[in-house]
């Protein structure tokens, strides 16, 4: 369903200007009075009509902005964002870093939530378009080419933060999440780790928890190690979650010395079913994460992590865009450092 | 600047229809063509007219709504959502159950965070309703007049949560913050602590900072404490808030046998300051929190706190939005029971 190639194919195309009511009109073979008709009061047109225009609408990526007219220069002023999901806080610091630094510039930032859908989230890019959003932050870069054509369409200017890519057209700020989950993985092979279990979230359409895997699957590869041999197990971000997968794995024929965590949530969780199951972490089982959000060092034994600069990347989004907005072009794409944060949670494997 | 009763009399008023271009055309002695080019293209205005007009549209509380029309049945379909925070968990798993019942009813959310300021709630107030939000999800009945007067002028339907006021005319879903925190307060002079301190949220503009803190303070009066005998100090609520403010009280002339939190964000914070100064909690201090996130289940020891049903009052938030925009009538206001969760940190005075 999700083409990156052709993602980056569409991204290349030069933004093409709002297709109009005419457009539309012309388009589907009826009058502009239809057209609005059909948007404003649907029950005065004929179903057969309203269809073939609302066709029309979604095939020419038509989003009625009249809101964007409400305001001076032509400017809301609001920004939207898009992220996977509010809950647990992978996503609260950056954000609020993000609209800290959107303020400075007089713009307001407004949020919407796919729960990790696809779909999902390309009816939001739609809802945030037609409610005049003059740029939008989105996370990550695995979306449809739809949802890409109707941002192109509109022109309307985005960055994509949390993830980094070389070959990328598109303005993005993030990190490299293969290569810190990877470094990641080295130290945990490196003290003897052979027996790895890896808690990851669904690695389809999200292309963050796909790459920190395959920076598991490199380590694992420089020790000599077949990616078959460590046990995967795919479940949505959950501090029940982790704890469910992780009581599965001891449950199992394997028992590993190290589980590495998709994230600091998973490992949290995995944390605390390993201790309800007697272990001792990281003496029986190490277990690390990555984001390096609050609860990592809260925890106790304090969770080893990868560290994600979520504020600095919050500033440096609300940066691209204002800059973008003004006219100006920054850098595409920009790649934040991340570093490895030793806390007790990762161990040598033990000698028994 | 914030009253209550002000706002409860502003909440009776019926709600007018909202102001029109003409009415502010009428207002400003000027041809509705001039306001909408005010609006559109003010550069074609000269200033003094395009100022005189600016200001009846604000007076006026005229929020050119074009992206209501832009809908079948003059709905966007679009719901707001003004949190005062993004950031830690306190409202994300609220705000996810009120998305998902939205998603239920055909309803799209956009979120905006306030940062606890009165002041910008009521510009994102201004701004979800230019974009064109159909209704409000509101925190706390705690606002400017001003913030009330808009949403009645405009009509546009709204419920608060978090919060709850026997008298209040608004639709609110909530739970009574100073009944909660006054039965955990019990428990806490039941087990003999005397000594005890309050971490709270500045309570200015915050009634929900605000009940906790009276509803401790009820308590210390049927065990004969004057609340002047309790140390009180108001941080902002955040982990490391918590934790500085636990430093300076354990640095202080008077150390407490008991330490009550405005929330389990300030709590944590305070364990762990508590862990760092050589302290065993509950052994030398106990200390509570306030909402049951899930880092309150996380922590050892465990965190004695007050149960909030978040995900409950998500789903009735978005019920009670669907109802009132289907005409309907919800009752006014719903309350939710809250429980005491109790855990390992809370424990008896210690008899040194």
């Amino acid at each position: 369903m999700v083409d990156r190639t052709t993602n980056r194919r569409v991204a290349r195309k030069p933004a093409t200007p709002s297709p109009t009511l005419q457009d539309v009109a012309q388009a589907a073979g009826v009058s502009t009075a239809t057209v609005s008709r059909c948007l404003n009061s649907p029950e005065l047109v004929v179903e057969q009509t309203r269809e073939r225009v609302l066709a029309v609408v979604q095939e020419l990526g038509y989003a009625p902005n009249f809101g964007a007219r409400a305001l001076a220069a032509k400017r809301t002023n609001t920004i939207g964002a898009i992220i996977p999901t509010m809950e647990n806080a992978i996503f609260a610091r950056g954000l609020q870093a993000f609209q800290e630094e959107l303020a400075r510039h007089g713009l307001t930032l407004l949020v919407a939530s796919s729960s990790y859908s696809p779909k999902l989230e390309e009816e939001q890019i739609r809802t945030l378009l037609a409610r005049g959003a003059d740029a939008l932050l989105l996370i990550g870069f695995e979306r449809s080419a739809r949802a890409y054509e109707l941002l192109q369409q509109r022109g309307v200017p985005y960055v994509i933060a949390w993830a980094y890519s070389a070959g990328s057209d598109h303005h993005a700020i993030g990190f490299d999440n293969r290569a810190a989950m990877r470094a990641l993985a080295r130290q945990v092979f490196g003290l003897g780790h052979r027996d790895v279990a890896i808690i990851a979230a669904p690695m389809d359409s999200n292309d963050r928890a796909r790459e920190r895997v395959l920076g598991i699957w490199d380590a694992a590869a420089e020790v000599g190690l077949d990616r078959d041999a460590l046990t995967l197990v795919q479940t949505p971000y959950s501090i029940e979650n982790g704890a469910r997968v992780m009581a599965e794995i001891l449950a199992g024929p394997r028992q590993p010395t190290a589980v590495m965590c998709g994230n600091d949530v998973l490992a949290v969780g995995a944390m605390g079913a390993a201790r309800a199951a007697g272990l001792s972490v990281p003496g029986d089982l190490s277990i690390t994460g990555f984001d390096d959000i609050e609860i990592a060092g809260i925890v106790t034994p304090g969770l080893t992590t990868v560290h994600v600069p979520h504020r600095q990347m919050g500033i440096e989004a609300a940066r691209v865009l204002a800059t973008l907005l003004s006219g100006g072009a920054p850098p595409v794409p920009l790649l934040l450092e991340t570093q490895i944060i030793s806390r007790a949670s990762l161990g040598p494997v033990s000698g028994t």
